[in-house]
């Protein structure tokens, strides 16, 4: 049994940080039903590439979910999910706050018809504060966070990081959120209202940058591919291309200096412990760098492995999904999607020894309306055909 | 009443994503016991910056948690573990795998003591595989799992991001996990294993990379700080800095072009709407940053956020930890360490109507060694002396 199997989650969001959200409880077993707007559907359908005419993007985060149309504009389709909202434990949307107060469908009115109900909002700067009602995009969230200000070279310029790191932790966090409200109102029968914030998230991840800048009063800048205190622990270009190398600690320069052939490196009294190699690191890092550069990605990474010193090719996404590790651990799938076939998609870092993930494709847009609305709320075709008709479904 | 506050978590874990799990789960109201070595305690508690001896780093990550030592190689500290695990709910660790079972104390053991146990494992590459016993490092699995690759400048080197993200996104994926495991034992009662990767959490961040590849061949690489297909979405250099500019759709750029003064751009065919300005990139790009480039940075905010068009500074940690939002949100608190005196360090984005997450110091080693076994294990003054006096404690 999934560890999410009981859990019914009626999901309004779109695009990335509520439908990852979602897509998590979904493959935690949670029986999670999209709601999208007639027609049009989460706005992620409409972003490319496209396999038959299906958004890779849209089918790699709503595997696992259900999808309804429903005109949340229209008196009637707004009576229609207050009744899905009694039969449900979570409801969770990423709309810009006050939006669904002005549909009038907010958590005081939700509430009152199901007062155990669970709703979690995930917005771009939260439901308070001066910046509630603006609007975000991860990469401005990424640059207003500080996320940017200490990645890249300090040569260089302030870096986005390549995935939007924003819209993910936030709902991961998001997740988080829904779960410990899940655990208390198992013992309390309570339900809450959970909000979290993108902005907020990226505080919470930006490590110790916070309390390292709050005691020293040194601002942290961006240091490139280098631990700050650890040395070498970098990436080094090599004949065709860069490798990342990380020697932990003095038996791993031993080990290192050996592998690299330069064994008069290792009680060279400069660079004997690791605090003298990063007080050093001006004169160290030119000898091993003229030596990284004389051999290639792939005969570095043997060399080094062998000799049990931690480093990695700077691996491509073609690398990566065949890569042998992450197949062992499942961690790409295939999926048998009715219109666009076999597709892949990452699979779930969730590993549990009494239960396993499956996946299922990404809904079509409105694909269980009809099952949906005679399931829960007993309808029958006609009923369901006049909805179709006033375009409420 | 906090969400998680009937949970206890004895926590064996070290450094990062362990103790960032630890962190989320002591937040939200779990009783979290920290077990550590004697006399040594977490590695990171040597990590500088220090204040009045106690590190930054270690103060941040380890709020809310209580601290006891026990030598886990001694039968007796075994024997003392094994006590304890009976009155937990969750076991959480990030040994390298192997590492558990070697001091006779893995899940096979434990889970005969305490059925009903949930027991957590954060490694680098998770508790199966060809790589399951190699050192991890956040570097090496940042370069590893691809997220490298696609962040950085085209012209420029693979970046690694500036947060430890691969610890810190495993760390999220074992809270969640955990959970998950706990929502499944309220009904079911019964415990499971959790084995979570840090390679595998950055597969599953890389956002859309991986279907995108799967799906057109083409492999993914860094594109800077824009957008990839929407324009203009990115940074631009202005006179004292870098500011980040999202014109999100095509009302968006008509209010850009008025508010930098080129309201001629607006109806220019070649950048009416998004898919042109989209193709005649290096056309328009040498436009805007010429007019970006003659403000400083505070104007062309003010500018821009009275345009309605969203953009940030890009922040760096200084005006993070003063920014209005960011304080409104109370996401910088204050916490007073008895020895380190009052702290600042980042809040938390868990945002409930009914619980607020509240912060008490970091444990200073050991400081609960006496008052758990005494209440727990109902231990007296005299055998307490008689294990410190053998190092168990």
């Amino acid at each position: 049994m999934l560890p999410l199997s009981e859990v019914k989650v009626l999901d309004l969001s779109r695009v990335l940080a509520g439908p990852y959200c979602s897509m998590i409880l979904a493959d935690l077993g949670a029986d999670v039903v999209k709601v999208e707007m007639p027609k049009k559907g989460d706005d992620s359908r409409a972003f490319g590439p496209f396999v038959n005419g299906e958004s890779a993007y849209f089918m790699s985060i709503n595997r696992n979910k259900k999808s309804i149309t429903l005109n949340l504009k229209a008196p009637k389709g707004k009576e229609i999910f207050k009744n899905l909202v009694k039969k449900f434990d979570v409801v969770l949307e990423n709309f810009r706050p006050g939006t669904m107060e002005r549909l009038g469908l907010g958590y005081d009115v939700l509430k009152k018809i199901n007062p155990g109900l669970i709703y979690a909002a995930c917005s771009g700067y939260g439901q308070t504060g001066p910046y509630t009602d603006r609007p975000a995009y991860d990469a401005v969230i990424q640059a207003m966070g500080g996320l940017m200000s200490i990645t890249g070279f300090p040569e260089g310029r302030p870096t986005r990081v390549g995935a939007s790191i924003a819209d993910i932790t936030a709902g991961l966090f998001t997740t988080i959120g829904i779960m410990a409200a899940l655990v208390k109102r198992k013992s309390t029968g309570e339900g809450d209202m959970v909000d979290i914030a993108m902005l907020d998230s990226i505080v919470a991840v930006l490590e110790n940058a916070i309390a390292r800048y709050e005691i020293t009063g040194k601002v942290p800048g961006p240091i490139g591919n280098r631990h700050p205190s650890i040395t070498p622990f970098e990436s080094f270009r090599v004949s065709d291309g860069e490798i990342m190398v990380a020697v932990g600690n003095d038996d791993l320069w031993a080990k290192f200096c050996q592998a690299i052939d330069k064994p008069e490196l290792i009680d060279e009294p400069k660079f004997k412990i690791n605090p003298q190699r990063v007080e050093n690191y001006d004169a160290l890092k030119p000898i091993l760098q003229s030596v990284m550069a004389q051999k290639s990605v792939d005969e570095w990474i043997l060399i080094l492995e062998k000799a049990g010193v931690p480093c990695s090719p700077i691996n491509t996404i073609d690398r990566v999904v065949n890569h042998p590790q992450v197949m062992a651990r499942d961690m790409i799938v295939k999926i048998h999607h009715p219109t666009a076939g076999e597709i892949k998609i990452p699979g779930s870092p969730l590993k549990f020894n009494n239960a396993k993930v499956i996946f299922n494709p990404a809904p079509i847009l409105g694909q269980h309306t009809d099952e949906i609305l005679k399931e829960l709320l007993n309808m029958n075709e006609n009923e369901i055909n006049m909805l179709r008709n006033n375009e409420i479904i």
